[in-house]
């Protein structure tokens, strides 16, 4: 007989209370091992996102998650480590033309990434459209690329917070993904457990993200600011907007190709304007402040290391990249000013098209995507090109038109553009 | 493709929104197909148990409890038939007097009964204690005792509510099993599928009961008699008090004979009231309001009713009943009267003796069990046998006798004695 029963950690959770330590301790372990259920947990999941956990609740199921599986020592890296996070959000490639600046600019980035599920892409999906890059490294692998490269994008090994992959998993069918406390122990668990001294979180607020107001992303952003420094990881977040896409592509290929124009020295401005104000951060976190990233964009530094970073996991960075079987051009009706590009309908529509996934065994359509030709802003007349639809089917072009066509707003006047960056926490 | 996804079901309820017909009719048929899983359940069942649910989306769950499986036809029973539902007591051994003298004043009781759990104790426990009964009959014995006899108590054949019966035993690990939405769905499902014209509940409340409060009593009965009505039931419901054991014996084998003793014209005065209370309720639901039921338990027409009932399913009326190895008599320690006996501490006690069971593949002892000496109110001396308890090892005793040590309160002066029944809701 265990100290705790499931039903018992559940009751107290369920009418309000405060779970010791203990308890904590006990069903994250136990819960790892198969002795609670997958039904007893869902069912505390459930009954956390409606109660919510404390400040010291959260640390110590922070704690239990990482304590469920190994922590990587990063000390073999000669240079100051750091990472960034996004929540996740529509055509947010910024991991790709980030991770390789930071590192030419004298920073260590291990940034181990995920797949896309829903509407917002995943990081490994789009870097595997690179013909021959592969996302399973070893530990021994993963940290010699960081101390060789510098730069490292792969996946999670299956021994960081196996506690969170398991309940990520459950959460992901049991309605129970919008819970803060969990959001942030998730994500923030992986983060300390992958060993990086310095972190930078890109909290998305808007349609296109899984927080929709300003006042829980603000709340995740603290959340996951102060499990960080109480794990000795530098923590600081952005709340930015996530209620149009970045840039102007949505899908995997075309997400690498905007990436690259980045590197090259090009590129949307708002995905450079996010870049670099992310890579500031990182680069001040790591105690790199007199860095110069904009610099190592302009003068081919950071093409240089990404060219490197996708030939050490086996990328050709000058193969050409798949297209589409399928392109759909769609115009514009009328003359006037782009109002609003919708992030969540343009996900959808990339969704739709191939580029996403339903359930996590699903492939994913490497040239499959949503081409904005337009961003909120720009005028436009009746048959200029607003947007492209990509997909290997021509049957998954209509469902994903009329998501884009809900999506994209014409006005007679031009609106006022709205900030990228909403607030930072640190 | 379904037209529904657990997942958007759960998020429904999680938000604190209201289930449509549909979505209710295929999230029980799709459960119990096994098409939605345990966790998801599970999530959905704490979610309406912390957001509750509307009066039509009860109404709607129970009667998709129902389709799940078969509704028995009880016309070829001339008598009128009438079931009586307790919520569950310490000392409930009411089922066993009052079944047999419903039927003798004319009505036919057609009770589907369970098995205890936790530290309530199960109808079907106490009567296989008398040796030979049995408790599984298939639906046509169970219709032809009820027609022949007029009293029947068995367990509810695998066909009746099979939705109920999964959820049930899933509450009862996830810690959703107090939600009053899901109880009352779960008891009406059962008593409407099994048939009965009319229902008597007998919905307790008190320390021994699952509803603490009398606010929650009446909340759970009036949604009870609502479904009964709603299903054309004619259904009553009375609170009665739980925070005292019934009677003066709390186990298996000590609450049959209590219960012939009643039969028999005697027993305790609680017993009897309660009993007679809840058959003239039975009997005006079942259109015999001339009925007498205090001269049928005094002439004999019971104890025959309950001899042949017992004789039909096996059972041997005259049979010695199994007694304890051990015994333990407890005495007063002080001089005083008797303050109070917390039902829930003595129901634990008996558990503890093995009267009842952990885990639902548990065995229960026939023999073990409380029987309390006195009773709120009497005067006591020291040396004075207050309670025994019984087991089959004495190593069972211990656990049991600090429970009880705990439940009994002895007082300089008399107290006022609760009423036992304190509302009637119909």
């Amino acid at each position: 007989m265990s100290a705790f029963t499931a039903v018992d950690v559940i009751r107290t959770k369920r009418d309000g209370g405060v779970l010791s330590d203990a308890q904590i301790d006990w069903v994250v372990d136990a819960y790892t091992k198969g002795l609670v259920a997958d039904e007893q947990m869902s069912a505390l999941a459930m009954a956390i996102l409606l109660r919510g956990m404390s400040a010291p609740e959260i640390a110590r199921w922070t704690a239990a998650m990482i304590a469920s599986g190994e922590r990587l020592d990063l000390s073999p890296v000669a240079r100051p480590t750091v990472d960034k996070h996004s929540t996740g959000g529509v055509g947010d490639k910024i991991t790709l033309p980030l991770t390789p600046l930071v590192a030419a600019c004298g920073g260590a980035v291990p940034q181990l990434s995920g797949r896309g599920l829903g509407h917002t892409g995943g990081t490994l999906d789009k870097l595997e459209s690179i013909p021959g890059w592969r996302a399973a490294l070893s530990n021994d692998e993963f940290i010699a690329q960081l101390r060789d490269v510098g730069a490292v994008i792969c996946a999670a090994g299956e021994g960081l917070a196996p506690a969170d992959r398991k309940l990520y998993a459950l959460r992901d069918v049991t309605g129970t993904v919008e819970a803060i406390p969990l959001i942030a122990s998730s994500i923030m668990s992986k983060k300390i457990a992958e060993g990086t001294g310095a972190l930078v979180l890109d909290v998305k607020v808007g349609s296109g993200a899984f927080m929709k107001s300003v006042d829980d992303a603000r709340e995740l952003a603290r959340t996951m600011v102060e499990l960080g420094g109480a794990h000795g990881v530098r923590t600081v977040a952005l709340l930015t907007d996530m209620s149009t896409p970045l840039g102007l592509t949505v899908g995997n290929a075309v997400e690498v190709t905007e990436s690259v124009e980045v590197l090259a020295g090009g590129g949307p401005a708002d995905v450079v304007a996010l870049t670099l104000a992310l890579a500031r951060e990182m680069l001040d976190a790591a105690g790199l402040p007199d860095a110069d990233p904009a610099a190592a964009l302009r003068d081919g530094r950071a093409m240089d290391s990404w060219r490197t970073m996708v030939r050490a996991q086996g990328g050709d960075p000058d193969a050409p990249m798949p297209t589409a079987n399928e392109v759909e051009v769609v115009r514009a009706e009328a003359d006037g000013f782009v109002e609003s590009v919708d992030a969540y309908a343009i996900g959808v529509a990339a969704w739709r098209l191939g580029a996403g996934r339903a359930r996590k065994e699903d492939p994913v359509s490497a040239a499959a995507g949503v081409v904005l030709h337009k961003r909120p802003g720009d005028p436009v007349r009746v048959g200029d090109p607003l947007y492209e639809l990509r997909a290997d089917q021509a049957t998954r072009i209509p469902a994903a038109r009329a998501e884009a066509e809900r999506a994209v707003r014409i006005a007679p006047a031009p609106s006022t553009a709205s900030s990228l960056v909403i607030e930072r926490i640190g």
